[in-house]
């Protein structure tokens, strides 16, 4: 079902000492930076190798991302794994009865297709499904 | 600096039942399991593609994983990167004074070498560098 690990999502108080931060240390990229609104959200995904890493800051501190950094000061968020076709795994994992927080498809950064399966199917793991764009 | 993410580690409360959970929601087939008493840790190795899937449920309750799970009740602990030569990167981490935990590599699950990065010097997130065995 899965190609490869796509991204780690990592929340970071801040977005700019967070970018200089993996960019400095791990000669990490800046591939994109994109302002979330809907979900609260100031993100940067940075390139590590064929694989990336989305940095997330909150831009409200009672958003999902505020309250995560409230409660463990930050890091591992989510991971994503990336899939050929978003809505055959998502039929895949619906057939097997897996919760889902998205049944159907929503807009992910650089306009990737994502859904996100329920942390209690996945051994409380916040799990994102991606589907890049065409290039 | 970084090929790809090459896994991320989960702490799960037991191992049977994760690697059951992953095996039969996702697809993904085991690998390899080993004890590593040493760290306190009963790990299995899932693949996930080319990437990894690395679960971790401690031998005993006062062990990392152990600490970690009372918790958090489990789940992402830790993120490695595959380095194609890991003595080159710590060197390059070293010389920009980026904390380690572990100076000099040692040995991981399939004679794969591998470092920790302090985590207070990646966001929070407890970083591993890996160097997979020659196959």
């Amino acid at each position: 079902m899965f190609e490869r690990i796509d991204h780690v999502g990592i929340a970071v108080p801040e977005l700019d000492p967070a970018v200089a931060l993996y960019t400095e240390t791990f000669g990490m990229g800046l591939l994109h930076r994109e302002v979330l609104a809907e979900h609260g959200i100031d993100a940067a995904l940075l390139n590590a190798g064929e694989s990336r890493v989305e940095l997330l800051a909150p831009l409200e501190a009672d958003g999902a991302i505020g309250r995560f950094i409230a409660r463990r000061g930050g890091g591992l968020h989510h991971v994503a794994y990336r899939v050929e076709d978003i809505d055959a795994a998502l039929a895949e994992l619906r057939e097997r009865e897996v919760e889902l927080i998205d049944s159907t498809p929503r807009r992910g950064m650089l306009s990737a297709r994502i859904a996100f399966v329920a942390p209690q199917a996945a051994g409380g793991v916040l799990t994102e499904l991606l589907e890049a764009a065409p290039r």
